[in-house]
Protein backbone atom coordinates (compact mmCIF):
# COMPACT_ATOMS: atom_id res chain seq x y z
CA UNK A 1 0.00 0.00 0.00
CA UNK A 2 1.18 3.52 -0.94
CA UNK A 3 1.86 6.29 1.08
CA UNK A 4 -0.86 8.64 1.45
CA UNK A 5 -0.10 12.31 -0.15
CA UNK A 6 -1.18 13.69 3.50
CA UNK A 7 1.69 10.70 4.50
CA UNK A 8 4.03 12.29 2.26
CA UNK A 9 3.59 15.74 2.84
CA UNK A 10 4.38 14.77 6.72
CA UNK A 11 7.97 13.35 5.78
CA UNK A 12 8.37 16.10 3.35
CA UNK A 13 8.04 18.85 6.42
CA UNK A 14 10.70 16.64 8.34
CA UNK A 15 12.79 16.97 5.45
CA UNK A 16 12.34 20.54 5.38
CA UNK A 17 13.01 20.75 9.61
CA UNK A 18 16.23 18.65 9.17
CA UNK A 19 17.31 20.76 5.93
CA UNK A 20 17.23 23.64 7.57
CA UNK A 21 17.88 23.72 11.25
CA UNK A 22 20.55 20.59 11.14
CA UNK A 23 22.18 19.93 8.12
CA UNK A 24 22.55 23.17 6.67
CA UNK A 25 24.12 25.07 9.30
CA UNK A 26 26.85 22.68 9.28
CA UNK A 27 27.63 22.50 5.19
CA UNK A 28 28.06 26.43 5.83
CA UNK A 29 29.95 26.75 8.05
CA UNK A 30 32.33 24.01 6.96
CA UNK A 31 32.30 24.91 3.53
CA UNK A 32 35.06 26.47 1.66
CA UNK A 33 38.87 27.80 1.83
CA UNK A 34 39.49 26.48 5.35
CA UNK A 35 40.29 23.21 3.82
CA UNK A 36 43.11 25.00 1.55
CA UNK A 37 45.12 27.54 3.67
CA UNK A 38 48.66 27.84 3.54
CA UNK A 39 48.83 26.47 7.50
CA UNK A 40 46.54 23.55 7.44
CA UNK A 41 48.50 20.69 5.36
CA UNK A 42 45.56 18.10 6.08
CA UNK A 43 43.74 16.37 3.33
CA UNK A 44 41.05 17.84 1.33
CA UNK A 45 39.65 14.72 0.56
CA UNK A 46 39.84 13.19 3.87
CA UNK A 47 38.31 16.13 5.63
CA UNK A 48 35.34 16.09 3.33
CA UNK A 49 34.48 12.63 4.22
CA UNK A 50 34.71 13.22 7.64
CA UNK A 51 31.76 16.27 7.19
CA UNK A 52 30.51 13.76 5.11
CA UNK A 53 30.03 11.20 7.39
CA UNK A 54 29.28 13.19 10.35
CA UNK A 55 26.11 15.13 8.14
CA UNK A 56 25.11 11.48 6.99
CA UNK A 57 25.40 10.37 10.61
CA UNK A 58 23.01 12.95 11.39
CA UNK A 59 20.22 12.26 9.27
CA UNK A 60 20.48 9.00 9.81
CA UNK A 61 19.75 8.94 13.58
CA UNK A 62 17.45 11.37 12.74
CA UNK A 63 15.36 9.52 10.41
CA UNK A 64 15.59 5.84 12.03
CA UNK A 65 13.97 7.48 14.99
CA UNK A 66 11.03 8.88 12.89
CA UNK A 67 10.57 6.37 10.68
CA UNK A 68 12.17 3.39 11.74
CA UNK A 69 10.31 1.09 9.56
CA UNK A 70 11.81 2.79 6.42
CA UNK A 71 15.44 1.58 4.54
CA UNK A 72 18.18 4.20 4.13
CA UNK A 73 20.36 4.80 1.97
CA UNK A 74 22.99 7.32 1.77
CA UNK A 75 25.94 8.11 -0.22
CA UNK A 76 28.41 7.53 2.42
CA UNK A 77 26.75 3.93 3.92
CA UNK A 78 26.23 2.25 0.33
CA UNK A 79 28.32 -0.59 -0.43
CA UNK A 80 28.36 -1.40 -3.98
CA UNK A 81 27.00 -4.44 -5.38
CA UNK A 82 25.32 -4.94 -2.22
CA UNK A 83 22.62 -2.21 -1.68
CA UNK A 84 19.69 -1.76 -3.70
CA UNK A 85 16.56 0.21 -4.25
CA UNK A 86 13.57 -1.82 -2.41
CA UNK A 87 9.96 -1.16 -2.83
CA UNK A 88 9.56 -0.16 0.57
CA UNK A 89 9.74 3.21 1.58
CA UNK A 90 13.57 4.42 1.31
CA UNK A 91 15.50 7.19 2.29
CA UNK A 92 17.93 7.93 -0.57
CA UNK A 93 20.22 10.64 0.71
CA UNK A 94 23.33 13.08 -0.08
CA UNK A 95 24.58 14.63 2.76
CA UNK A 96 27.02 16.79 0.14
CA UNK A 97 25.95 17.14 -3.11
CA UNK A 98 28.77 19.16 -4.77
CA UNK A 99 31.45 18.43 -2.90
CA UNK A 100 34.37 20.12 -5.21
CA UNK A 101 32.13 23.55 -4.92
CA UNK A 102 32.07 22.87 -0.67
CA UNK A 103 35.64 21.80 -0.54
CA UNK A 104 36.92 25.55 -2.71
CA UNK A 105 33.80 27.55 -1.35
CA UNK A 106 31.76 27.90 -4.35
CA UNK A 107 28.05 28.36 -3.50
CA UNK A 108 26.38 25.54 -5.16
CA UNK A 109 27.04 22.84 -2.19
CA UNK A 110 23.72 21.94 -0.68
CA UNK A 111 22.49 19.17 0.74
CA UNK A 112 19.78 16.58 -1.38
CA UNK A 113 17.22 14.19 1.32
CA UNK A 114 15.14 12.17 -0.94
CA UNK A 115 12.17 9.55 -0.29
CA UNK A 116 11.31 6.45 -2.97
CA UNK A 117 8.71 4.24 -3.09
CA UNK A 118 8.34 0.95 -5.45
CA UNK A 119 11.67 2.35 -6.91
CA UNK A 120 9.85 6.40 -7.54
CA UNK A 121 11.12 9.01 -5.83
CA UNK A 122 8.29 10.25 -3.31
CA UNK A 123 9.81 13.02 -1.76
CA UNK A 124 12.61 15.85 -1.90
CA UNK A 125 14.29 18.06 -0.56
CA UNK A 126 17.62 19.99 -2.10
CA UNK A 127 18.83 22.63 0.26
CA UNK A 128 21.33 24.96 -0.65
CA UNK A 129 22.17 27.80 2.77
CA UNK A 130 24.94 29.47 0.88
CA UNK A 131 22.01 30.96 -1.69
CA UNK A 132 19.25 30.34 1.17
CA UNK A 133 17.26 28.05 -1.54
CA UNK A 134 15.29 25.29 -0.42
CA UNK A 135 13.34 23.51 -3.38
CA UNK A 136 11.29 20.88 -2.15
CA UNK A 137 8.39 18.53 -3.41
CA UNK A 138 6.55 15.51 -2.68
CA UNK A 139 3.88 13.51 -4.84
CA UNK A 140 1.14 14.94 -5.79
CA UNK A 141 1.60 17.73 -3.32
CA UNK A 142 3.40 20.09 -5.98
CA UNK A 143 6.91 21.76 -6.00
CA UNK A 144 7.96 24.91 -3.87
CA UNK A 145 10.72 27.01 -3.45
CA UNK A 146 11.52 28.38 0.10
CA UNK A 147 7.57 27.60 0.32
CA UNK A 148 6.66 29.50 -2.40
CA UNK A 149 4.93 27.67 -5.20
CA UNK A 150 6.66 26.66 -8.29
CA UNK A 151 4.84 27.17 -11.35
CA UNK A 152 6.81 27.17 -14.42
CA UNK A 153 5.55 29.64 -17.36
CA UNK A 154 3.87 27.85 -20.56
CA UNK A 155 6.81 28.52 -23.40
CA UNK A 156 7.91 26.91 -26.06
CA UNK A 157 10.36 23.99 -25.73
CA UNK A 158 13.05 24.20 -28.50
CA UNK A 159 16.66 22.53 -28.49
CA UNK A 160 18.02 25.06 -30.17
CA UNK A 161 16.76 27.88 -28.36
CA UNK A 162 17.77 25.93 -25.06
CA UNK A 163 20.08 26.40 -22.13
CA UNK A 164 21.36 23.62 -20.61
CA UNK A 165 23.02 21.77 -17.82
CA UNK A 166 25.97 20.12 -18.62
CA UNK A 167 29.06 19.50 -16.58
CA UNK A 168 33.00 17.85 -17.10
CA UNK A 169 32.06 15.95 -13.92
CA UNK A 170 35.10 14.09 -12.17
CA UNK A 171 35.82 11.07 -15.10
CA UNK A 172 38.65 12.11 -17.22
CA UNK A 173 39.36 9.55 -18.94
CA UNK A 174 40.81 10.02 -22.48
CA UNK A 175 40.71 6.80 -24.33
CA UNK A 176 38.43 6.47 -27.01
CA UNK A 177 35.02 5.43 -26.37
CA UNK A 178 35.10 6.53 -22.32
CA UNK A 179 32.62 8.57 -20.78
CA UNK A 180 35.10 11.48 -20.46
CA UNK A 181 35.57 11.18 -24.43
CA UNK A 182 31.59 10.75 -25.15
CA UNK A 183 30.79 13.60 -23.18
CA UNK A 184 33.08 16.34 -24.56
CA UNK A 185 31.91 14.83 -27.93
CA UNK A 186 27.98 15.26 -27.16
CA UNK A 187 28.29 18.81 -25.41
CA UNK A 188 30.83 19.56 -29.04
CA UNK A 189 27.77 18.11 -30.78
CA UNK A 190 24.99 20.30 -28.63
CA UNK A 191 27.00 23.30 -29.00
CA UNK A 192 28.01 23.62 -32.69
CA UNK A 193 26.10 25.81 -35.12
CA UNK A 194 26.68 22.45 -37.69
CA UNK A 195 24.83 20.49 -34.41
CA UNK A 196 22.05 21.17 -32.08
CA UNK A 197 23.61 24.75 -31.88
CA UNK A 198 22.15 25.39 -28.64
CA UNK A 199 21.81 28.87 -26.69
CA UNK A 200 24.36 27.93 -24.31
CA UNK A 201 25.24 25.79 -21.28
CA UNK A 202 25.80 26.11 -17.72
CA UNK A 203 27.72 24.57 -14.74
CA UNK A 204 27.17 24.71 -11.53
CA UNK A 205 28.69 21.34 -10.10
CA UNK A 206 25.88 20.16 -8.52
CA UNK A 207 23.29 17.51 -9.71
CA UNK A 208 20.71 18.33 -7.39
CA UNK A 209 20.94 22.39 -7.70
CA UNK A 210 20.92 21.56 -11.57
CA UNK A 211 17.71 18.98 -11.18
CA UNK A 212 16.12 22.12 -9.69
CA UNK A 213 16.98 24.85 -11.97
CA UNK A 214 15.92 22.71 -14.51
CA UNK A 215 12.61 22.12 -12.44
CA UNK A 216 12.08 25.45 -12.08
CA UNK A 217 12.36 26.28 -15.42
CA UNK A 218 16.06 28.14 -14.62
CA UNK A 219 17.31 25.84 -17.01
CA UNK A 220 15.72 23.76 -20.15
CA UNK A 221 17.86 20.53 -19.40
CA UNK A 222 19.96 18.60 -17.66
CA UNK A 223 22.12 16.04 -19.49
CA UNK A 224 24.59 13.75 -17.32
CA UNK A 225 26.21 11.05 -16.81
CA UNK A 226 27.87 9.48 -13.57
CA UNK A 227 25.68 10.76 -10.71
CA UNK A 228 24.28 8.17 -8.19
CA UNK A 229 20.23 7.51 -6.75
CA UNK A 230 21.17 9.81 -3.91
CA UNK A 231 22.14 12.92 -6.13
CA UNK A 232 19.37 12.82 -8.09
CA UNK A 233 16.16 10.68 -6.04
CA UNK A 234 15.54 14.02 -4.16
CA UNK A 235 15.85 16.61 -7.35
CA UNK A 236 13.95 13.86 -9.77
CA UNK A 237 10.66 14.30 -7.42
CA UNK A 238 10.62 18.35 -7.77
CA UNK A 239 11.29 17.65 -11.31
CA UNK A 240 8.15 15.68 -11.65
CA UNK A 241 5.93 18.31 -9.64
CA UNK A 242 6.92 20.80 -11.63
CA UNK A 243 6.00 19.20 -14.85
CA UNK A 244 9.70 17.86 -15.61
CA UNK A 245 10.54 14.65 -17.45
CA UNK A 246 13.28 12.50 -16.42
CA UNK A 247 14.76 10.02 -18.70
CA UNK A 248 17.72 7.84 -20.09
CA UNK A 249 20.88 10.37 -21.26
CA UNK A 250 21.91 7.69 -23.63
CA UNK A 251 19.21 7.52 -26.28
CA UNK A 252 15.98 5.66 -26.47
CA UNK A 253 15.49 4.57 -22.77
CA UNK A 254 12.27 6.53 -21.57
CA UNK A 255 11.57 4.38 -18.45
CA UNK A 256 14.68 4.30 -16.54
CA UNK A 257 15.29 3.05 -12.59
CA UNK A 258 16.42 5.52 -9.82
CA UNK A 259 20.11 4.49 -10.49
CA UNK A 260 20.64 4.41 -13.85
CA UNK A 261 23.51 6.56 -13.32
CA UNK A 262 22.38 8.50 -16.56
CA UNK A 263 19.67 10.86 -17.07
CA UNK A 264 18.42 13.71 -19.25
CA UNK A 265 15.89 16.56 -17.31
CA UNK A 266 13.91 18.14 -19.60
CA UNK A 267 11.56 21.53 -17.90
CA UNK A 268 7.85 21.36 -17.31
CA UNK A 269 6.01 24.64 -18.98
CA UNK A 270 5.90 23.00 -22.17
CA UNK A 271 3.18 20.45 -24.40
CA UNK A 272 4.29 16.58 -23.57
CA UNK A 273 4.79 16.13 -27.62
CA UNK A 274 7.35 19.09 -26.97
CA UNK A 275 9.34 17.16 -24.49
CA UNK A 276 9.12 14.02 -26.29
CA UNK A 277 10.51 16.12 -29.24
CA UNK A 278 13.48 18.03 -27.72
CA UNK A 279 14.59 14.63 -25.76
CA UNK A 280 14.45 12.94 -29.08
CA UNK A 281 16.32 16.01 -30.64
CA UNK A 282 18.96 16.02 -28.22
CA UNK A 283 19.21 12.29 -28.17
CA UNK A 284 20.31 12.73 -31.75
CA UNK A 285 23.27 13.92 -30.62
CA UNK A 286 24.97 12.08 -28.20
CA UNK A 287 28.09 10.49 -29.04
CA UNK A 288 28.40 6.81 -28.23
CA UNK A 289 26.93 5.43 -24.88
CA UNK A 290 28.05 6.31 -21.72
CA UNK A 291 28.00 2.82 -19.44
CA UNK A 292 28.65 2.81 -15.40
CA UNK B 1 47.16 64.34 -14.13
CA UNK B 2 45.06 61.09 -12.92
CA UNK B 3 41.73 60.97 -10.89
CA UNK B 4 42.94 60.82 -7.22
CA UNK B 5 41.39 58.04 -4.79
CA UNK B 6 38.82 60.19 -3.15
CA UNK B 7 37.67 61.07 -6.92
CA UNK B 8 37.37 58.05 -7.85
CA UNK B 9 35.79 56.77 -4.70
CA UNK B 10 33.10 59.47 -5.47
CA UNK B 11 32.52 57.60 -9.02
CA UNK B 12 32.31 54.55 -7.75
CA UNK B 13 29.39 55.83 -5.27
CA UNK B 14 27.75 57.52 -8.56
CA UNK B 15 27.76 54.36 -10.01
CA UNK B 16 26.61 52.01 -7.38
CA UNK B 17 23.72 54.14 -7.39
CA UNK B 18 22.90 54.30 -10.72
CA UNK B 19 23.48 50.41 -10.90
CA UNK B 20 21.10 49.82 -7.94
CA UNK B 21 18.22 52.34 -8.50
CA UNK B 22 17.65 52.84 -11.92
CA UNK B 23 19.67 50.13 -14.19
CA UNK B 24 19.12 46.81 -11.72
CA UNK B 25 15.25 47.03 -11.28
CA UNK B 26 14.72 47.91 -14.85
CA UNK B 27 17.22 44.37 -15.55
CA UNK B 28 15.02 42.68 -12.90
CA UNK B 29 11.59 43.23 -14.63
CA UNK B 30 12.48 42.89 -17.93
CA UNK B 31 14.46 39.68 -17.61
CA UNK B 32 13.21 35.84 -18.11
CA UNK B 33 10.82 34.13 -19.69
CA UNK B 34 8.05 36.76 -20.80
CA UNK B 35 10.40 36.73 -24.04
CA UNK B 36 8.95 33.15 -24.72
CA UNK B 37 5.85 32.43 -24.27
CA UNK B 38 3.13 31.05 -26.67
CA UNK B 39 1.32 33.74 -26.88
CA UNK B 40 4.58 36.49 -27.71
CA UNK B 41 5.54 35.95 -31.27
CA UNK B 42 8.21 39.07 -31.25
CA UNK B 43 11.68 38.10 -32.08
CA UNK B 44 13.53 37.98 -28.78
CA UNK B 45 17.13 39.37 -30.08
CA UNK B 46 14.99 42.52 -31.29
CA UNK B 47 13.80 42.81 -27.56
CA UNK B 48 16.71 42.50 -25.74
CA UNK B 49 18.07 44.84 -28.33
CA UNK B 50 15.40 47.45 -27.16
CA UNK B 51 15.80 47.17 -23.45
CA UNK B 52 20.16 47.20 -24.02
CA UNK B 53 19.42 50.45 -25.55
CA UNK B 54 17.20 52.05 -23.36
CA UNK B 55 19.20 50.82 -20.15
CA UNK B 56 22.36 52.26 -21.99
CA UNK B 57 20.03 55.36 -22.42
CA UNK B 58 19.66 55.85 -19.14
CA UNK B 59 23.32 55.41 -18.33
CA UNK B 60 24.78 57.69 -20.76
CA UNK B 61 21.96 60.28 -19.46
CA UNK B 62 23.08 60.16 -16.19
CA UNK B 63 26.81 60.16 -16.50
CA UNK B 64 27.13 62.89 -19.10
CA UNK B 65 25.20 65.14 -17.29
CA UNK B 66 27.19 64.26 -14.05
CA UNK B 67 30.63 64.02 -15.54
CA UNK B 68 30.12 65.75 -18.64
CA UNK B 69 33.99 65.71 -19.36
CA UNK B 70 34.12 62.31 -19.50
CA UNK B 71 33.96 60.03 -22.71
CA UNK B 72 31.64 57.46 -22.84
CA UNK B 73 31.88 53.67 -24.59
CA UNK B 74 28.52 51.41 -24.73
CA UNK B 75 28.23 48.35 -25.75
CA UNK B 76 25.10 49.38 -27.99
CA UNK B 77 26.98 52.75 -28.99
CA UNK B 78 29.63 51.64 -30.04
CA UNK B 79 31.13 51.74 -33.90
CA UNK B 80 33.87 48.98 -34.37
CA UNK B 81 36.79 50.56 -36.52
CA UNK B 82 35.71 54.18 -35.01
CA UNK B 83 35.09 53.93 -31.40
CA UNK B 84 38.80 53.46 -29.10
CA UNK B 85 39.62 53.57 -25.37
CA UNK B 86 41.68 57.21 -24.93
CA UNK B 87 43.79 58.70 -22.36
CA UNK B 88 41.46 60.27 -21.27
CA UNK B 89 38.58 59.02 -18.19
CA UNK B 90 35.97 56.94 -20.03
CA UNK B 91 33.06 55.26 -19.03
CA UNK B 92 32.72 51.63 -20.48
CA UNK B 93 29.40 50.15 -19.72
CA UNK B 94 27.78 47.00 -20.61
CA UNK B 95 24.16 47.78 -19.74
CA UNK B 96 22.98 44.20 -19.67
CA UNK B 97 25.94 41.65 -19.24
CA UNK B 98 24.85 37.75 -20.01
CA UNK B 99 22.04 38.60 -22.34
CA UNK B 100 21.42 34.69 -23.02
CA UNK B 101 20.53 34.71 -19.03
CA UNK B 102 18.75 38.19 -19.42
CA UNK B 103 16.20 35.58 -22.23
CA UNK B 104 15.84 32.74 -20.09
CA UNK B 105 15.49 34.16 -16.57
CA UNK B 106 19.05 32.28 -15.62
CA UNK B 107 19.98 34.36 -12.41
CA UNK B 108 23.34 35.73 -14.15
CA UNK B 109 22.40 38.48 -15.90
CA UNK B 110 24.12 41.94 -14.43
CA UNK B 111 24.98 45.08 -15.41
CA UNK B 112 28.57 46.33 -15.83
CA UNK B 113 29.69 49.92 -15.37
CA UNK B 114 33.52 50.63 -15.42
CA UNK B 115 35.78 53.33 -15.72
CA UNK B 116 39.18 53.92 -17.57
CA UNK B 117 41.51 55.99 -16.86
CA UNK B 118 45.02 55.99 -19.39
CA UNK B 119 43.52 52.98 -20.78
CA UNK B 120 43.81 50.80 -17.43
CA UNK B 121 40.24 50.31 -15.51
CA UNK B 122 39.63 52.23 -12.43
CA UNK B 123 36.63 52.11 -11.18
CA UNK B 124 34.43 49.02 -11.24
CA UNK B 125 30.63 48.19 -10.21
CA UNK B 126 28.72 44.93 -11.09
CA UNK B 127 25.38 44.68 -9.65
CA UNK B 128 23.41 41.67 -10.44
CA UNK B 129 19.90 42.82 -9.45
CA UNK B 130 18.62 38.56 -9.34
CA UNK B 131 21.32 37.50 -6.87
CA UNK B 132 21.20 40.77 -4.96
CA UNK B 133 24.97 41.45 -5.29
CA UNK B 134 26.91 44.72 -6.14
CA UNK B 135 30.77 44.00 -6.51
CA UNK B 136 32.31 47.40 -6.41
CA UNK B 137 35.31 49.00 -6.33
CA UNK B 138 37.83 51.49 -7.35
CA UNK B 139 41.91 52.43 -7.80
CA UNK B 140 43.51 52.15 -4.45
CA UNK B 141 40.26 51.84 -2.42
CA UNK B 142 39.58 48.09 -2.28
CA UNK B 143 36.79 46.20 -3.09
CA UNK B 144 33.19 45.39 -1.61
CA UNK B 145 30.49 43.24 -2.17
CA UNK B 146 27.51 44.61 -0.99
CA UNK B 147 29.62 47.43 1.22
CA UNK B 148 31.25 44.50 2.97
CA UNK B 149 34.94 44.37 1.96
CA UNK B 150 36.28 41.58 -0.19
CA UNK B 151 39.33 39.86 1.52
CA UNK B 152 40.33 37.03 -0.39
CA UNK B 153 41.63 34.31 2.28
CA UNK B 154 45.50 32.66 1.16
CA UNK B 155 45.89 29.76 0.34
CA UNK B 156 47.85 27.68 -2.44
CA UNK B 157 47.04 28.26 -5.89
CA UNK B 158 47.67 25.22 -8.21
CA UNK B 159 46.21 24.25 -11.56
CA UNK B 160 45.80 21.00 -10.59
CA UNK B 161 43.63 21.97 -7.88
CA UNK B 162 41.94 24.72 -9.10
CA UNK B 163 38.10 25.79 -10.43
CA UNK B 164 38.03 27.49 -13.38
CA UNK B 165 35.20 29.63 -15.19
CA UNK B 166 35.33 28.00 -18.87
CA UNK B 167 32.22 29.85 -21.26
CA UNK B 168 31.33 27.81 -24.09
CA UNK B 169 30.06 31.77 -25.74
CA UNK B 170 28.48 32.69 -28.85
CA UNK B 171 30.98 31.51 -31.41
CA UNK B 172 30.30 28.30 -32.75
CA UNK B 173 32.17 27.79 -36.37
CA UNK B 174 33.88 23.58 -36.24
CA UNK B 175 36.27 24.72 -38.67
CA UNK B 176 39.78 23.93 -37.52
CA UNK B 177 41.71 26.10 -36.38
CA UNK B 178 38.53 28.21 -35.55
CA UNK B 179 38.26 29.85 -32.03
CA UNK B 180 35.24 27.52 -30.95
CA UNK B 181 37.46 24.21 -31.54
CA UNK B 182 40.37 25.59 -29.98
CA UNK B 183 38.28 26.77 -26.87
CA UNK B 184 37.18 23.19 -27.01
CA UNK B 185 40.57 22.15 -27.26
CA UNK B 186 41.90 24.06 -24.66
CA UNK B 187 39.11 22.80 -22.03
CA UNK B 188 39.30 19.19 -23.05
CA UNK B 189 43.21 19.28 -21.78
CA UNK B 190 42.28 21.44 -18.80
CA UNK B 191 40.28 18.52 -17.70
CA UNK B 192 41.70 15.46 -18.91
CA UNK B 193 43.67 13.49 -16.34
CA UNK B 194 46.58 13.55 -18.71
CA UNK B 195 46.74 17.68 -19.19
CA UNK B 196 45.93 20.09 -16.36
CA UNK B 197 43.05 17.60 -14.47
CA UNK B 198 41.99 20.76 -12.55
CA UNK B 199 39.09 20.01 -9.97
CA UNK B 200 36.35 21.64 -12.21
CA UNK B 201 35.24 23.98 -14.14
CA UNK B 202 32.17 26.24 -13.94
CA UNK B 203 30.02 28.59 -16.22
CA UNK B 204 27.70 31.18 -15.35
CA UNK B 205 27.51 33.00 -18.60
CA UNK B 206 28.04 36.27 -17.90
CA UNK B 207 32.14 37.51 -17.90
CA UNK B 208 31.64 40.42 -15.78
CA UNK B 209 30.35 37.95 -12.60
CA UNK B 210 33.07 35.51 -13.57
CA UNK B 211 35.65 38.14 -13.08
CA UNK B 212 33.79 39.02 -10.23
CA UNK B 213 33.48 35.25 -8.73
CA UNK B 214 37.40 35.14 -9.40
CA UNK B 215 38.25 38.44 -7.67
CA UNK B 216 35.98 37.17 -4.20
CA UNK B 217 37.68 33.71 -4.78
CA UNK B 218 34.77 31.69 -5.58
CA UNK B 219 36.59 31.00 -8.58
CA UNK B 220 40.91 30.55 -8.94
CA UNK B 221 40.08 31.44 -12.57
CA UNK B 222 38.38 32.87 -15.81
CA UNK B 223 40.04 31.84 -18.76
CA UNK B 224 38.07 33.26 -22.09
CA UNK B 225 38.14 34.47 -25.64
CA UNK B 226 35.65 36.75 -27.28
CA UNK B 227 34.53 39.44 -24.47
CA UNK B 228 34.96 43.12 -25.35
CA UNK B 229 36.04 46.22 -23.18
CA UNK B 230 32.80 46.97 -21.91
CA UNK B 231 32.72 42.99 -20.21
CA UNK B 232 35.65 43.05 -18.53
CA UNK B 233 36.45 47.00 -17.56
CA UNK B 234 34.42 47.08 -14.28
CA UNK B 235 35.11 43.23 -13.33
CA UNK B 236 38.88 43.98 -14.30
CA UNK B 237 39.35 46.72 -11.64
CA UNK B 238 37.50 44.71 -8.85
CA UNK B 239 39.82 41.66 -9.68
CA UNK B 240 43.13 44.23 -9.53
CA UNK B 241 41.64 45.55 -6.02
CA UNK B 242 41.49 42.06 -4.73
CA UNK B 243 44.74 40.71 -5.30
CA UNK B 244 43.82 39.55 -8.65
CA UNK B 245 45.69 39.37 -12.19
CA UNK B 246 44.47 39.36 -15.49
CA UNK B 247 46.86 38.54 -18.43
CA UNK B 248 45.62 37.68 -22.11
CA UNK B 249 44.32 33.93 -22.73
CA UNK B 250 46.77 33.82 -25.59
CA UNK B 251 50.27 32.37 -24.04
CA UNK B 252 53.15 34.51 -23.40
CA UNK B 253 51.03 37.97 -23.44
CA UNK B 254 51.82 39.63 -20.21
CA UNK B 255 50.41 42.95 -20.92
CA UNK B 256 47.24 43.89 -22.59
CA UNK B 257 45.35 46.26 -23.39
CA UNK B 258 41.14 46.60 -22.62
CA UNK B 259 40.14 45.76 -25.16
CA UNK B 260 42.51 42.06 -26.22
CA UNK B 261 39.02 40.13 -26.21
CA UNK B 262 41.30 37.06 -24.93
CA UNK B 263 41.59 37.04 -21.06
CA UNK B 264 43.22 35.11 -18.26
CA UNK B 265 42.01 35.94 -14.61
CA UNK B 266 44.01 34.47 -11.41
CA UNK B 267 42.95 35.04 -8.16
CA UNK B 268 44.52 36.72 -5.31
CA UNK B 269 45.06 35.45 -1.80
CA UNK B 270 48.65 33.77 -3.34
CA UNK B 271 51.73 34.75 -3.65
CA UNK B 272 52.59 36.47 -6.53
CA UNK B 273 55.32 33.80 -8.20
CA UNK B 274 52.15 31.49 -7.81
CA UNK B 275 50.16 33.63 -9.81
CA UNK B 276 53.03 33.46 -12.31
CA UNK B 277 53.43 29.46 -12.36
CA UNK B 278 49.66 29.22 -12.61
CA UNK B 279 49.79 31.37 -15.32
CA UNK B 280 52.46 29.51 -17.02
CA UNK B 281 50.67 26.28 -16.25
CA UNK B 282 47.60 26.97 -17.81
CA UNK B 283 48.51 28.27 -20.56
CA UNK B 284 51.18 25.49 -21.39
CA UNK B 285 47.31 23.45 -22.20
CA UNK B 286 46.14 26.33 -24.71
CA UNK B 287 45.46 25.14 -27.94
CA UNK B 288 46.43 27.55 -30.82
CA UNK B 289 45.91 31.18 -30.69
CA UNK B 290 42.36 32.60 -29.98
CA UNK B 291 41.89 35.45 -32.60
CA UNK B 292 39.61 38.23 -32.83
Amino acid sequence: MALSAEELKEVEASLIELAKTEVGPLIKSQSGTKFESYEDKANNVDLVTVVDKKVEGIVRDFLKKKYPNFDFIGEESYVKGETTIGQKPTFIVDPIDGTTNFIHGYPYSCTSLGLSENGKPVVGVVHNPHLNQTFHASKGNGAFLNSERINVSPRPLVLQKSIIGLESGSERDETPGSNFENKLHTIKNLLSEKGGFIHGSRSVGSSAMNLCYVASGLLDAYWEGGPWAWDVCAGWCILEECGGTMVSGNPGEWEIPLDNRCYLAVRGGAKQEEQKWFIESLWSHVEGRLQY
